[in-house]
């Protein structure tokens, strides 16, 4: 084949852009096999706009109808997994929308599966990573630019979304449509950015709010504390209700520290030598002058690097990439495997902030399970 | 009396700051009464700078000398406030050096006893709160120009000190020394400033690192999770060994937003309106161009406020004020009582992260002080 056959499982929003961008011919690699959406109101809405391209209301008679080559899930969280699995088992590729699955034992079970198909294309929707600015911020800290990490901090409260984008879908924002709030629709990027480039912490505490600005039972506002076992800590705070929203991205090293500001701005701060070095030479001298409000002068030299992102490219990067894997095995950005990482953190803060208890990697999933179905079903009580 | 004798307790670096700020004239109502320390090598040191200030070495010798009408207490912090009683209790006024003890308890004592001496003028050294940056931002939300608070978050790790820093002094960085590291030599002035502008959080989480990267036994690295109770929260990281220190302070209200840089340069953004207004009434086609990565425009006037900072004028601008206190009733800039809160939030910081759990305020003082006597008696058989 010179072009994959992509199956668009869920024409919402993303569904619709991704079926735009094929169309726009900004995908070179990729043509649309089908659409699928179980709500029949969509049918029309999608026949209209490409009334070239088959319709299914069931994705499992889409995935047999030889229509399709490789599909992507822009469905509720909770059915990744099991649209992943069934895609593979029909030997057709697939490419999981963010996050993975709501909690990791489900997620497991799919990366097992995955794993027994060595031979499909299995991704997951990590668009953020085909940002130049995070591979840049990625490839500094891979080539120890700064030496080891000391400290994580991002503040990332450019997520607003107001109550009207809640009222909008009855599914969102709720446990049961989507296991949660802020950490499971919009950070499951920068979660996976900060795993990808920091790596994973051993332990969690989290401070979450649920339903404190927004009228929703799940999280609007999220405060993390990362212990990366070996002294050094992280800080991730993300929320709904910040319309001026902060995005700011600090990592200290022990050669020195990189900032990142609006994902746009990478200042670079690199030691002339090694931190530890700096405090076991440091003359009492210089000591006083520090004091005296000098600060430490000439001890690193600064690096500034401006990145502009363009909206949606990330996604068409993503789904080209996908295409290529399939094609010609150009190796994946985001193979659908590092998905569970993302999902382990969002469950770990989820639990620490219920038990209100700081919690060790890998969590009790199932404890994880267990308390999110209280809140389910309280939930489904509640709503009648 | 013109002018406030002042008997400077502690002949250390502090104590010589302060009379050289005296000596130079830049402190207009007061004159040094007396200088005393009770290490006899200070002697020499004190008497050749200042040959015509009588020098003790014992402090209650000098409070009953008639020297004297005031103290500075430049002292190991276990000390502060049993100097400040003993002061007090001989009718001299008492300026406390930060913090005003290193528990609770103590500090408690000390309030009561002061409560009882309504005449006497008893205030801290909370230099920073002469700050006029700081005056600023507690203006702008005392006048609630941002709101009420959401969310406060402050990263200060200018406080570098190198290992020579430590071994300068034997009680340095000690628990029986000092009771505690960055939380109770450097960074209180900030621990006050965040309440004093943010008010008292209800609960606080602590992970501390404890000789991380410092050959001292208290902690070198702070991450603070605070509750306020009302669903606003905040974070305070501080370190003693990020030598390219981080000074950012970010205060965000339900009406905007204020980002302090290096304590020199204030960015206010007040919403148009307030957040939850917006929240409520923004349409669906403005939240699909915020989606659209153009972000909500034209919600917030932006306003830049630059300072200057003078090293040292805080300091003389406090010792003023308290010899202006003495001798005309002006108003205390950081009244002694004060001292207690940020005693009480370092002391919660230590507990919560001794015992790995979020703390209630009022902490267990009687826990506080037990936990702190085991580390006091551990590093007792250390040292041997």
């Amino acid at each position: 084949m010179s072009k994959v056959k992509l199956g668009i499982v869920g024409f919402g929003q993303q569904g619709g852009a991704y079926a735009n961008f094929i169309k726009e011919g900004r995908i070179s690699n990729m043509e649309i096999g089908a659409i699928c959406d179980s709500d029949p109101k969509k049918q029309k809405v999608a026949t209209d706009a490409f009334p070239e391209v088959p319709f299914y209301h069931d994705y499992i008679e889409m995935l047999e109808s030889g229509d399709v080559d490789a599909i992507v899930t822009c469905v509720p969280h909770y059915v990744h997994p099991e649209m992943g699995i069934e895609a593979l088992k029909r030997d057709i590729h697939a490419l999981l929308e963010k996050p993975a699955g709501v909690y990791t034992k489900q997620v497991k079970e799919l990366n097992a599966f995955a794993a027994s198909k060595p031979n499909l294309t299995y991704a997951i929707m990590f668009n953020q990573r085909t940002n130049p600015l995070y591979q840049k911020v990625k490839e500094l800290i891979d080539d120890g630019e700064i030496g080891a990490i000391r400290r994580t901090n991002w503040i990332i409260t450019t997520w607003w979304r107001p109550q009207g984008y809640y009222d909008a879908g009855s599914w969102r924002a709720t446990w049961d449509g989507e296991g949660g709030g802020v950490l499971v629709n919009q950070a499951p990027h920068q979660i996976d950015l900060l795993q990808w480039i920091g790596g994973m912490p051993e332990k969690v505490y989290t401070k979450a709010q649920y339903g404190y600005q927004r009228d929703i039972p799940v999280e609007d506002d999220v405060t993390t504390i990362f212990d990366y076992g070996n002294g050094a800590t992280g800080v991730f705070i993300t929320c709904t209700h910040d319309v001026v929203g902060t995005d700011r991205l600090e990592i200290l090293g022990d050669k020195g520290k990189i900032t990142v500001d609006d994902s746009k701005k990478v200042t670079i701060k690199r030691l002339n030598k090694p931190e530890q070095e700096m405090s076991d030479t440091m003359s009492m001298e210089d000591v006083k002058k520090i004091f005296q409000g000098e600060g430490p002068r000439g001890i690193y030299q600064e690096e500034v690097v401006e990145f502009e992102s363009v909206w949606g490219g990330q996604h068409v990067a993503v789904l080209e990439n996908f295409a290529a894997n399939i094609l010609e095995d150009v190796p994946l950005i985001a193979p659908g495997s590092d998905g569970i990482h993302g999902v382990e953190l969002a469950n770990a803060m989820h639990l620490s902030s219920w038990l209100n208890e700081e919690v060790s990697l890998p969590i009790d999933e199932n404890k994880y399970t267990e308390e999110l179905a209280k809140r389910r079903n309280q939930e489904k009580r509640v709503r009648g």
